[in-house]
C-alpha cells in the first residue's frame, strides 16, 4: 500500500479535542488507501514545563538526564493519538524512538539520525496496521540510553522517517496553512505559495521564516522527501499547503519567490585593521572562540596598509563580541583603532532560484531600495539570495516596496 | 558495597523541593557506604492526570497504549532525581523499566514481574555509580512493550529490586511515619509499632491499612526481603519507622498486634437457599463472573433442607450482585427466597501471629463487643485472624475498645 507520513506539531496535538482532528485528518488518508505514519510533538507546552524543571534542578544538566525527561512529552502524545485512531476503528498503536528504533549518535539533545530500523513497523502494516504512530524529536543512542534531536526535532523526524519508508510525501501540520512570499503580517499582499524549491525554503528557513526547521528542508533536499506544508486547523483538499519539493517539478518560477528578513541584527566595524594575510582569521577566530553566531561579512578596499573589517551578528551577542575582540586587542593577537556597534539595523533578503539565470535582480533590489530613500549598509549576496542590512526603522518599507517591485502578489 | 533499595511515592516527589528533600535522604545514606537504587514514582497527582486522559479519549482503552501513556510519570520523576543528585556530586543516573530490563508478562496495566535484570546497573555500580535512579511501576513485556505493575506498583517494584539485587534493606518512604496498631484518626492512643512480622502486615494491607501494598508484602516475605516503612517529612535516625520482617526477628511479640477495620462493607444474604450439593460454587461462580470482589462468607445451619447464604463485598457492588444473583434465579441455575442486602456495616478486625499459641482472643473480642452492646453479625477467622462485621455507626467504638482490651498503646 502506499505509504504517507504525516506530522502534527505542538499546537495541533496541544488537547485532547484537537488530538481528535488531527485523528480525523489521518482517518481520511486511510480511507484514501494510505498507510500513515504519524509523527507527533508533545502537547504545546509541556515540552517548556519539562525544561523549565531540568534547568531549575541542575543549570548545568547532564544532557542524558535532560533528554530522557525532556522526551515524555512526545509518548503520552503518542499512546493518546493512537487511541483515538483506535476509537475510530482504524488500527493503530504507538512506537517509542528506542521501540522503533530509530538509533542517533549520543550527541545528547541534539543528536543526530543514524539509521531508522523499517522491520518492526513494516511487520505490522503487514498484519493489517493501518497507522503507524510514532513519538517525534526522539531516538536511542548507541549506549542504549534517550536521546532528543533539538528543537523542531519533530519535523526531522518526520522527514527522516518519509526517507527511510519510501513514503509518497511527508505532510507537516502546523498552525499556519503554507510557505508565504512575506511575512503576511508585515505585509498584507503576501500569498501563499503553492510550490517552493528546497532551495528557496532552505534559505527562507535559515532567515527565520519558522515553519520549518533548517534540519529537515537539508534532509528532505537530500533525500528528495516531497514536503507538505499545511494548516492543522482547516478542511483541506489535496492541494492545500504549500509543496516542497525539487525545483525540476516547478514548471514555472517568478525570478524572486520571497522576501525574508530577520529584525534583531547588528552591525559591528572592526575600523582601521592591518591589511595582511591572517587577519580576517584572527578576529573571526576570537569570535567564534567566544560562541558568537557571525552572520554576514564585508571587509573594505584597503587605503595605507589598512582596512575596515565589518560583521553582522543577533543583537544579544553585541556584548559578548564587544569583550572578545576587545580581550584579543589588549593580548596582542589583534591591532584595530575603534570598535562601532550599530544595534539598530535589520536585514531584509530577496530569495529564488530564479536569479541563477536571470540577471539584474540586484541592481532591481538596490534601486528599489534606493527610490525609497533606504540606505543600504552592508551588502552579501548568495546564489539564490541577495540580503541587506539597513535601518531598522526602514525594515517594514523595504519588505512591502521589495514585495511590490518584484511582484510576489501575482502567481507566475 | 552494601546496598540499600530506597522508595519514594508522589507525594515525596510532588515538587523539586520535595525531590531535593528526598535526593537528601539518599546522600545520607550513601554517606554511610551504601549503593543504593533509588525507586520512583510520579509527582502525585501526574498520573491521576494521565489516567483521566485515556479515559476521555477511549474509555475501553487499549491497555497497551494505556501502559504507553501512565508510565512516563515516572520516567520525569527520575530524571530529575538523578539530575538533583548530580547537583549533590553523587554520581547517579536514571533508568527507565525497558532499559534495566525489568522483564514482566503481557497482562498490560497489572503485569506482573517475571525477571529483573542487574548486569547493567550492577556494571555502572562497578564504574563507580553510587545511585541507580529507577522508574517505578513500569516494565517491558516479551513483545517489547512498556507495561505497568497496577496502582501501588512501585512498591512491588522496590521490594523485588531488592529481591534481585539482594539488598540489605528496602525503605519505604511516604506520607506516615511508619505502621500503627490501628488508624490515628479513629483511636488517639494508636501506637507506631517497631516491628511487625510480614504476615500482619499482609492482613492489615489487605484490610485497608493503605501503607502498603498488598503484593509487595507477598513479594517480600516471598525472598525475606526486610521492608521499611517511614516518613520522608521527618528527619530520621536508623530506627525510625516499622520494620516489617520475619516472625523469627521479632523477640516479644504482643498476641494481638493491630486492629483494622473497612467502612464500606455490605452483607448480602440469599434467604432459604436449597441446601444441596454445588449450590455454593453456583452463586460464587454466578457472583465472580459478574466480577463481585466478595469477602466474607459464611452459611448458616440448614433447617428442612433449606439454608441461608451470607456475604460481604464492598458498598458500590451491592447493585451489580443483586443483578447478578436475581440473573441466574431467573436462568433457573438458582433457587432461593429472597435476597436481602445490608449496606450499613463495617468489618472490624484484629490481628496478630501470636494467635496462633494463644487461645482465648476469639471469646475476649466477642466479650468486648458485647460489653459495649455491639452486636456481631457475621464472623470469620483466619490462623492470625478475626473478624466481624457489625452496624457501621458502631465501627469507631468497636476498635477504641478492642484496642483498649488488648493493650496495644503498650508495646510489648
Amino acid at each position: 500500500m502506499p505509504l504517507l507520513v504525516m506530522k502534527f506539531g505542538g499546537t495541533s496535538v496541544a488537547n485532547l479535542d484537537r488530538i481528535r482532528r488531527a485523528a480525523k485528518r489521518v482517518g481520511v488518508e486511510v480511507a484514501k488507501g494510505y498507510d500513515v505514519i504519524v509523527i507527533v510533538s508533545a502537547m504545546s507546552g509541556k515540552t517548556n514545563e519539562l525544561v523549565g524543571w531540568v534547568n531549575e534542578t541542575s543549570p548545568l544538566y547532564d544532557a542524558r538526564e535532560y533528554d530522557a525527561v525532556v522526551s515524555s512529552g512526545e509518548i503520552v502524545t503518542a499512546g493518546l493519538m493512537a487511541l483515538t485512531l483506535q476509537e475510530m476503528d482504524v488500527p493503530a498503536r504507538s512506537w517509542q524512538g528506542w521501540q522503533v528504533p530509530l538509533r542517533t549518535n549520543s550527541a545528547h539533545s541534539q543528536a543526530r539520525i543514524e539509521e531508522i530500523g523499517t522491520e518492526a513497523i513494516n511487520a505490522k502494516f503487514g498484519e493489517g496496521m493501518r497507522v503507524a504512530v510514532v513519538a517525534g524529536f526522539q531516538g536511542i543512542s548507541p549506549e542504549g540510553r534517550v536521546t532528543t534531536l533539538g528543537r523542531g526535532g519533530s519535523d526531522t523526524t518526520a522527514v527522516a522517517f518519509a526517507a527511510a519508508f519510501g513514503a509518497e510525501r511527508c505532510d507537516i501540520y502546523t498552525d499556519v496553512d503554507g510557505v508565504y512570499t512575506t511575512d503576511p503580517r508585515i505585509c498584507d499582499k503576501a500569498r501563499k505559495l503553492d510550490k517552493i524549491a528546497y532551495e528557496e525554503m532552505l534559505e527562507l528557513a535559515s532567515l527565520g521564516a519558522k515553519v520549518l526547521q533548517t534540519r529537515s528542508v537539508e534532509l528532505a533536499m537530500r533525500y528528495k522527501v516531497k514536503l507538505r506544508v499545511l494548516s492543522s486547523f482547516e478542511e483541506q483538499s489535496d492541494e492545500a499547503g504549500t509543496l516542497v519539493c525539487d525545483e525540476e517539478e516547478i514548471m514555472e518560477s517568478n525570478v524572486v519567490n520571497g522576501v525574508a528578513y530577520s529584525r534583531d541584527e547588528a552591525k559591528l566595524t572592526c575600523l582601521s585593521v592591518a591589511d595582511r594575510p591572517g587577519i580576517a582569521a584572527t578576529i573571526f577566530t576570537c569570535l567564534s572562540d567566544a560562541g558568537v553566531n557571525v552572520d554576514m561579512i564585508v571587509q573594505n578596499i584597503s587605503e595605507d596598509g589598512r582596512t575596515d573589517m565589518t560583521f553582522s551578528c543577533p543583537t544579544d551577542q553585541v556584548k559578548r563580541a564587544e569583550v572578545a575582540l576587545n580581550g584579543c586587542k589588549d593580548k596582542g593577537d589583534l591591532n584595530f583603532g575603534e570598535l562601532v556597534a550599530d544595534t539598530g539595523v535589520a536585514k531584509v533578503s530577496v530569495v529564488g532560484i530564479g536569479m541563477r539565470s536571470q540577471s539584474g535582480v540586484a541592481a532591481k533590489m538596490f534601486r528599489v531600495l534606493s527610490d525609497e530613500g533606504v540606505n543600504i549598509k552592508v551588502i552579501t549576496t548568495s546564489e539564490i539570495k541577495i540580503s541587506v542590512l539597513i535601518d531598522r526603522k526602514y525594515m517594514e518599507l523595504a519588505v512591502q516596496a521589495l514585495h511590490d517591485a518584484f511582484e510576489l502578489d501575482k502567481a507566475s
